[in-house]
């Protein structure tokens, strides 16, 4: 347990989810260091003055053993659950105002984060048609049947059918809410998330207890592309939220897909518009989304990837930073900044995520690559 | 009359619709003359020593005569009826063996083939669904309704329901017969046949009394490709004809279609490969067509049409070969071809083309371009 983990846990309290202004302070103090200068009043110019009494009201200690006590747990950046696929959120450009990884999740469920076999994203109308609930379930069955686990929201329509039919084929299946793990949105979901909670993970930004809003369920949409490797829309009318997923998944050069249904049907018509439009490819069936997703014959490749250089799998912020943090002689970050050509809050959000992966090393003069890295 | 125009009739009554051969050597020698030829049997080497025997026993002027008492007409190349779309089947690759722009074509009834406004040509499976045949005739209503003529085959399913949507919008509809225009095939259509021979346009490479083969609807699908500034498929499982359509099509650099339904409908499986493949795009109603088939707003810039030069809608072919054909002086199409780089049959045929565009000349020594083109 460290001051870190318990600073995340109190600054998630403070501000929205998504927040660019707190994930931004954070990447560039620390979220121990910004903790502490937000209660002392020191640093407080760029958040307002009320922050240090609200913050004064938040007992992470507290809040961290209530939550344990009912089996909830907190999972933060360099903890061996925290999903890495979270960080490519970091080097992505914001949608309508939100972005950047969240600064913890919270997470009820035997399921491991960091353990999701080739998640894949089933999202979708809550209006929809029994064809798509029909094809939701099959697909997301398929899905699991192939070895993948299905992540979603917990709405009425797609979403809940998504979880029907992951169920139904016995696999692992992720709820991602836009309030706390500990409520159920909609209230007729009460059962079908404590049955997730028992067998799957029911997973959230937000603290327990708290609320959903409009602006929650977007900033939730971009927790739910990015823990997967690809989104599939089965049904979604125009203004869908499930096209926010879409739109965040893309991205994140995440793979979207679409399920196309009759033309005469409105809860199709999103789903025709991304694929008309080349935002999504077609998918019909489980096989098609798994070749899109990689997870075909993954079993076939994994002794090589469990040989696979660390530099592997890094965000495209993180790659760009990399190729420009010294062998030797530390660096300063707005020095690795100016080399890389990115800005210097993504480039210290980039090194705080490099250093995390051991693949460098901050010195007292700067940064460098870590020894290991060298020449291997 | 020419002796041209009879002689194609005649030999298109020699060999099957779509022969690369037969076509082969009417744009190499003429019609007349290969006519004449096989007659004389000087040069029957290509074709079999019986066609001499066989072509006497076809009439081409009774034949006509015939067929033009009964409301029937013979339009081939140079005719003012001829669609020139068609000429881009010269310059397009063979498909199963098939492909040439035909000798000429039979035509009943009183829509032209050469003012068909914006052709579309809607096709599909004959076991449609009735979801599908609704969509067909819905969207077949839309595009008569916007000013675009449908052609399609005269099969049970799609076929059907396209004329029957055309009709119902009181637009143009063509359909196109891989037998004689005389014949109902299937038998069924017989009155809707001679109601579209009444209102619209009966097409077929055939003769009158020819009986429809399997071949003879595959020649049949490169002429509904070609007539038309783009193909939908409405429903087509994985082995439909419609998909042959489709490849024509896009052979053709037409733009092909394809409206998704169900995914639970094995008659929608080949619509959804088309456009997962990126070989079609999705389309839900008549503005998606007519968007890709550049028939929107087509009265605004139809001054600016007019006025186009007589360069425009050349095939990729005649493009190649007009920007090989001298100025001033004349070069043998042997020389045109290398310069062109393309086979020498294929610059014959299409500066036959150019020819009856009034683009080139022929004189003694050779080809050059004709004097209104230079410097325009």
């Amino acid at each position: 347990m460290t001051d870190e983990r318990l600073a995340r846990l109190a600054l998630s309290q403070l501000g929205e989810p998504g927040s660019l202004k707190m994930a931004g302070l954070v990447a560039e103090l620390g979220a121990a260091r910004l903790h502490a200068e937000l209660l002392g009043g020191t640093g407080a110019r760029a958040l307002r003055e009320d922050v240090a009494a609200r913050l004064e009201d938040i007992d992470p200690g507290r809040d961290l053993d209530r939550a344990t006590r009912r089996g909830i747990r907190w999972v933060v950046p360099g903890d061996d659950e925290w999903p890495d696929a979270l960080d490519d959120l970091d080097g992505s450009e914001p949608l309508q105002g939100m972005g950047r990884a969240p600064l913890g999740l919270w997470v009820r469920g035997p399921l491991r984060l960091d353990q999701l076999p080739s998640p894949v994203a089933v999202v979708g109308s809550r209006s929809a048609t029994t064809y798509g609930t029909d094809v939701a379930a099959e697909l997301s069955a398929g899905l699991v049947r192939s070895g993948s686990a299905v992540v979603s929201g917990a709405a009425f329509g797609i979403d809940q059918a998504a979880h029907r039919g992951a169920l139904a084929g016995g696999g692992p299946t992720v709820a991602v809410l836009a309030c706390g793990v500990d409520r159920a949105y909609p209230a007729a979901h009460q059962r079908l998330l404590d049955h997730l909670a028992e067998c799957g993970a029911v997973v959230s930004e937000l603290a327990p207890g708290r609320s959903p809003t409009r602006l929650r369920f977007l900033a939730r949409n971009r927790l739910i592309a990015a823990l997967t490797r690809g989104t599939v829309v089965v049904e979604a009318a125009v203004r869908s939220g499930a096209l926010n997923t879409a739109g965040w998944a893309a991205r994140l050069n995440r793979p979207v897909m679409g399920v196309p249904g009759p033309v005469t049907s409105a809860p199709s018509e999103g789903v025709h518009q991304l694929i008309r439009s080349g935002a999504a490819t077609l998918v019909t069936r489980a096989d098609d989304v798994l070749e899109l997703t990689g997870a075909i014959g993954e079993h076939l490749v994994e002794e090589v990837r469990a040989a696979a250089r660390p530099r592997d799998r890094l965000t495209r912020a993180q790659q760009q930073v990399i190729e420009a943090v010294p062998l030797v002689r530390p660096a300063p970050s707005d020095s690795i900044a100016r080399t890389a050509g990115l800005g210097l809050m993504e480039v210290r959000s980039a090194l705080d995520g490099l250093a995390r992966r051991g693949l460098v090393e901050q010195l007292p003069t700067g940064w460098r690559l870590a020894e290991a890295m060298d020449g291997s």
